[in-house]
């Protein structure tokens, strides 16, 4: 299992796709060479094109005598592969880097084991630009309501059918219910940058393109074009068109993933902070 | 009068250099293009490739009838020319903008008129590298004395002979004195990321990598291989090989430039938080 951080502007998304620089591609072939094998990753959350993520987890089956003979001795769930991450971060370039590998608990899968994902999205105030934020944030100039902004993100806390702020997987039916359970979000200024205003939240998971839908909505109903009061409504409609546009993509990055206690201790993956 | 902010990733410097695309090429034509006139620009800093800015002062000799056209109304020193830097801008795309632009007052000189200028390093500190700073600052893992950075940082203030810490213009003597008044110094986290630490430093005017250097030389004293107490012997030798190799520029940023109050109220260019 592995923790990953990426700068998702170099990267078309996630998900390994042929003739695509994705960064589950370049990391399956890192691992490849490594293990002199095919690797099949799964991740905890599959991000798309221009989303960053600094808290990313993964798993692949490697063959172990090969991963115990590169420790250099003889594997236990848990154990830290201390060569691993600097060895893979080589093979990836500067854009992604691998922060720390473990020998996974007997059942860990990075994806269904997971309870949590939480995501951050910047949004940019000031009324003019800031190149060096350009692909980390979403310009949005002008006055927000922040406290409309806030009863809105507080209407999808709980469980819901999220539809209305889905994009459905090609060949779904437009009436499948797309169940998801909020468990916090926020709104407030990023710490030491009071220009970027930072939206934050954690679910149980997930559907494609869902936070950028929310933060696209709630945007809406900052700049007074959606009433706060409405978000049930869009919520219960399960009409996509009712929903704002999704916010766009680099503002967003997945930063970290919630796991059982007994696969992962402390229950979230902390880098240890020793060697790299 | 320009404020200008830019991504340094993505030019080779501010210097304008035929066939390359740099900050002051790049805006050169964009205001040549709306003044119908070639555009000569003069800046308060001169940046290398991969260096940024935040406040970076241009100013530029415009034909008066044009702008004043264009303005839609008689031009006063100091006013505000509020629709130049979103037309500018636009022409630059993403990497820099134009945050705001005034009529110069009478005797204003972006270079010549400064009476300070500062700029902050950041230095990513944790074992791992984060793909999202990679461009923004200097990777340097393991531990560093900062207390032995302050002290070394301490000994640069005042009015120096700092050749020791520049790059000379090609053809000049070796033994020319290059003195700079450096008015302070400061070593901490970066607000609302432990994970940077930030060096600040603000003189009467900078030699070619003088912040760089510094910063190389100081963080060698972190790591112990320069004693903070030799700065004093390094800053009177004048011997360049005697300062450690510059600190990498993506750490670098220029974020104002000080002018008397006279040309610039309150000393300091602030954007004004209008319509952009």
């Amino acid at each position: 299992m592995l923790l990953v951080a990426y700068d998702g502007t170099s990267f078309h998304g996630f998900a390994a796709q042929p003739g695509q620089h994705t960064v589950g591609g370049a990391l399956a072939a890192a691992l490849g060479t490594m293990a002199g094998h095919e690797v099949a990753l799964t991740c905890a959350g599959r991000t798309d094109t221009g989303v960053h993520a600094l808290g990313q987890v993964v798993h692949a089956d490697l063959d172990e005598a090969v991963v115990a003979k590169w420790a250099g001795r003889t594997l236990e769930a848990g154990m830290e592969l201390d060569r691993l991450p600097r060895s893979l971060s080589r093979q990836l370039g500067l854009a992604a880097a691998v922060i720390e590998a473990r020998v996974a608990p007997d059942g860990f899968d990075a994806r269904h084991s997971a309870m949590a994902r939480w995501y951050r999205y910047d949004l940019l105030t000031t009324p003019w630009p800031d190149p060096l934020l350009r692909h980390r944030s979403w310009h949005v100039p002008g006055e927000l309501d922040l406290a409309a902004m806030r009863i809105g993100a507080d209407a999808l806390l709980g469980e819901h059918d999220f539809a209305a702020f889905c994009r459905r997987p090609p060949g779904e039916s437009e009436r499948a219910r797309i169940t998801r359970r909020v468990l916090s979000t926020s709104w407030g200024p990023a710490p030491g940058d009071e220009r970027v205003l930072r939206f934050q939240i954690e679910a149980n998971a997930f559907c494609h393109q869902m936070v950028r839908s929310i933060v696209g909505t709630l945007v809406a109903v900052g700049r007074g074009r959606v009433r706060a009061g409405e978000l049930l409504a869009i919520l219960s409609s399960g009409d996509r068109s009712r929903s704002a546009q999704p916010a766009p993509p680099q503002g967003l990055c997945l930063l970290g993933v919630r796991y059982p206690a007994e696969l992962v201790p402390g229950g979230r993956w902390e880098p240890g902070g020793g060697e790299w």
